[in-house]
C-alpha cells in the first residue's frame, strides 16, 4: 500500500516542453523540425538524454521509432505511450512533444514515488508523424503496425531529395530493432486537441472513443475559356462556376458529424473577364463512421456527372488519401474517464478530427487517446497554446491510466 | 451616274491583315503589338504608309490617335470609320486591325472607282484600345471624345515603366492636334463579334444597337484558417465556402440579358486540409440596359452582408471598372440593315459585349457598329479565325454604310 499516490511535477514537464520548443525554433514561436532533418535530430538527442537519465532501455527501429521502457515487475507485452516530436514548418510546442514528454513524466513520477508496475512502460517516439517531407504521414507508427513494409518506408523520398533510409543513416537513427518488435498491452497516446471543441465548451479533457475516417480528392473541372462580356449564359462551359457548386454542394453533405472542406481551388486563366476554362479543387470528407463517409462520397460522386451534363464541362476526380475511421478501445476509453473523473474534472468523449499515431496503434493492440484544449482550436501555428494548468492535468489523467493498466494480470 | 458601283476588292484587304499580323506576330500565330511599343510603332508605320499610298492626308493627336482623310466635295464633318491596332499580348490578327484596314479598303475601292463623296472620309486608328499597359483602356477615343484630359492620359504610367507621354515621344507618334480636332458627322466601326452568337447561329452579319453596361468588382473574404478535420461545421468561418455562394449567386443574377462572370477566385492558404482564411474573386456583371444592372448590383450588394451574417466573415467589394451602357444610332443601324439587305444578307440586330472605340464616338456623334462572325467566339487568341468571305462581306457592307452617310447633305 502506497504512502501518498504518485503525481507529476508540472514545472518538469513544462521545462522540457520549453526545452524541446527550442530545437528549430523560429522567430515568430514556431518550432521546425521536419522529420530527419538536423532539427529532428537535435530533438532526438535530447529527448534521448532525458531517457537515459530516467534509466530507461532505449532502443530504435529500422524506421527510427525510438521506444524508452521501463522495466515492469513481470516480464509481459509492455503499456505504451507516446506520440512523435517531428513537427510541421510552422508547429506549435505542443503537438506530438506534450505526448512523448508527458510520457516520460509519468516515468519520472513513479520513480520519484518508488513505484513499481507489474508490466513495463514503454516511452514511444514515432517517426514522421507530420509527412510533411515524406509521404506516408504516420510512417513510423504505421511501419510498427504492419502497414507498411520497412523497405518501402525506407524508400520514400522527399521532392527531389534524400530518402528515409539516406536520411536515417545520415542522422544516426537508423537502428537494429524491426518495427513492431514490441507489441504492446496497451497504448495510450495523450494530445492536444487541434480543435476548437473543448475550447469552445470551457471543457479541459477529452476521451477519444472514434478517430475519423479521411477521404481527400482532387476535382478538376475542364471547361472553355470565353469573354465574359459576349458569350451568352447558355453557351457558357464555365470551370469557374462548376467549380463554385461543388464547393456548395460539399456544403450541403454536411449534416450530422460529416465534414466538408473545399481548402484549395484555382481557376485558369484566372482574369476578371474571362470565363475559366479549368478549375481545380481539392475535397477533404470526414466522418467517425465509415458507411457514413462512403455514402458522402458516393452523394458527390453521383454528383459530378450530372454538374458536367448540366454545365457542359467535364469533370475529372483523383483520390488523395483515404483512411477509414477508427474506433478506440471502450475499456481504455472508460479508464480515461474514470481517471478524469477520479481528479474532478470530467473527459467528453470526443470524437479526434486529426490523424494520430494512435490510429495506426489500434490495429494491433487496444488503444485510445486522451485530450486537452487548444485554445481557440489552434495547432499547426505558432500560437498553438495550451494552459499549463491543462497540461498537467492531462499528464495526471495519463498516469493514473497508464499505472491501471500496467497493473493488469499479466496471464 | 455611275458606271458600275465600287466593290471592296477581298485580296487587298487580306494581304494588308496579314503584312500588319506579321508586325509583332508570335510563333503560336499570335499578334503582340501592345501600345505604344516597338510593335506598335512597327504597325502603325505601315498603316500610315497605306494611308499615304491612298493618298490620305495623315494627322497626329496629342494622344497618338491618327486619322488619314480623303477630302470631300464640300466642306463638311467627316463620316469616320476606324478601330484600332493594338493588341493584347496574344491577340487575334483581325481584332481592331480589320476595322482600320477595312475602312482603308473602302478608300481604296472609291479611288479605284473614281469616286467622290461630298462629305470627307475620315479611317482612325484610335491609341491604346486594349488597356493591357495603360489604363484606361478605349484610351485613345475616350480622349477624343473628351472623356480624358490630354495631360491625364499622357500620365498614365505602365506598371514599373514609362508613360503614355514618354512612349509617344519615343515612337514618334505625340502628335500636335488636340484629340477631337475632328467631330464626325457619323461614326462606323466594323469589327469581328469577339464573342459566338453569330458563329453559333451561322449568322454573317450584325448590326449592332446597344454596348452593354458594365460593372467590375473585387470581393475579398475574410474569414479563419482552421483544421478540416478538427473544427465542427458550425464553428468555421470558411472563406472558401463565402466565396462559391457568391459564384453561385453570381450566376443566378443571370437572368433576361444579364451577364454574370466569376473568373477569378483564390483561396489562402489553399491546402486540402485548412480551412480557408481568405478569399479573393471578382465579378463581371453586364447588362445592356443601365437599370437593370444597376438591379443586378444592388440585389448582390445586399447578398453579401447577409451571406457575411450566416458565414461568419467579413466580406469588402471594391469596384474595379464601371461603363454604362451605350445605345447606337438607330439610323445609322437602320442603313446598316438596309446595305446588308441589298447584298442578299440579312444582319441580326445585337448587342456588343465587350467594349469598343465605337461607344466612346457615341458620345460626340451618331455612331454604331457592323460585326461578322468570330469562329467559335475565339478573341485575343491566337487561334481566332473569321472566314475570308465574312471578311470581305463586312467590308462591302461597310463601303455601302460610308456611301450612304458621306452622301448626306452638308447643311
Amino acid at each position: 500500500m502506497r504512502v501518498s499516490a504518485p503525481r507529476i511535477d508540472a514545472d518538469r514537464l513544462l521545462r522540457r516542453l520549453a526545452a524541446l520548443a527550442e530545437v528549430g525554433a523560429r522567430p515568430d514561436g514556431a518550432s521546425c523540425r521536419l522529420a530527419l532533418t538536423d532539427e529532428d535530430r537535435a530533438g532526438r538527442d535530447l529527448v534521448v538524454s532525458w531517457m537515459r537519465d530516467l534509466g530507461l532501455a532505449v532502443r530504435v527501429d529500422q524506421v527510427g521509432n525510438l521506444v524508452g521502457i521501463r522495466a515492469g515487475t513481470e516480464e509481459a507485452p509492455p503499456v505504451m505511450a507516446g506520440s512523435h516530436i517531428d513537427t510541421v514548418a510552422t508547429g506549435g510546442r505542443y503537438d506530438g512533444n506534450y505526448g512523448v514528454l508527458a510520457a516520460l513524466e509519468v516515468v519520472a513520477a513513479l520513480d520519484e514515488r518508488g513505484v513499481a508496475t507489474r508490466r513495463p512502460l514503454a516511452v514511444a517516439v514515432f517517426t514522421n508523424e507530420e509527412g510533411v517531407r515524406f509521404q506516408p504521414d504516420m510512417m513510423g507508427s504505421l511501419a510498427w503496425a504492419g502497414g507498411i513494409a520497412v523497405e518501402e518506408a525506407l524508400a520514400a523520398r522527399a521532392p527531389g531529395g534524400a530518402s528515409v533510409g539516406e536520411e536515417l543513416a545520415r542522422i544516426g537513427y537508423a537502428g537494429p530493432e524491426v518495427p513492431g518488435f514490441l507489441r504492446p498491452h496497451a497504448y495510450v497516446e495523450l494530445h492536444v486537441e487541434q480543435g476548437p471543441v473543448l475550447s469552445s465548451e470551457g471543457g479541459r479533457l477529452g476521451a477519444v472513443e472514434r478517430l475519423q475516417g479521411i477521404s481527400w480528392q482532387e476535382i478538376t473541372v475542364l471547361g472553355t475559356a470565353n469573354h465574359a462580356g459576349t458569350t451568352p449564359m447558355a453557351l457558357r462551359r464555365d470551370a469557374g462556376h462548376a467549380a463554385a457548386r461543388i464547393a456548395c454542394f460539399v456544403r450541403e453533405l454536411c449534416e450530422g458529424a460529416q465534414l466538408g472542406t473545399v481548402g484549395s481551388l484555382e481557376l485558369s486563366p484566372g482574369l476578371v473577364n474571362v470565363i475559366a476554362e479549368r478549375a481545380v479543387l481539392t475535397v477533404d470528407l470526414r466522418n467517425p463512421v465509415e458507411e457514413d463517409l462512403r455514402a458522402a462520397e458516393a452523394r458527390l460522386a453521383a454528383f459530378l456527372p450530372r454538374l458536367a451534363a448540366e454545365c457542359g464541362v467535364t469533370i475529372e476526380s483523383r483520390r488523395l488519401a483515404r483512411t477509414e475511421p477508427v474506433v478506440f478501445d471502450a475499456g481504455i476509453v472508460a479508464r480515461i474517464r474514470s481517471a478524469a473523473a477520479a481528479l474532478g474534472v470530467p473527459a467528453r468523449p470526443m470524437v479526434s478530427g486529426a490523424g494520430h499515431d494512435a490510429q495506426m496503434m489500434a490495429r494491433i493492440c487496444p488503444a485510445a487517446m486522451i485530450f486537452v484544449p487548444s485554445v481557440g482550436g489552434l495547432s499547426h501555428n505558432p500560437a498553438e497554446h495550451t494552459e499549463p494548468a491543462d497540461l498537467a492535468l492531462g499528464a495526471e489523467v495519463l498516469l493514473r491510466v497508464l499505472l491501471d493498466l500496467a497493473g493488469e494480470p499479466t496471464r
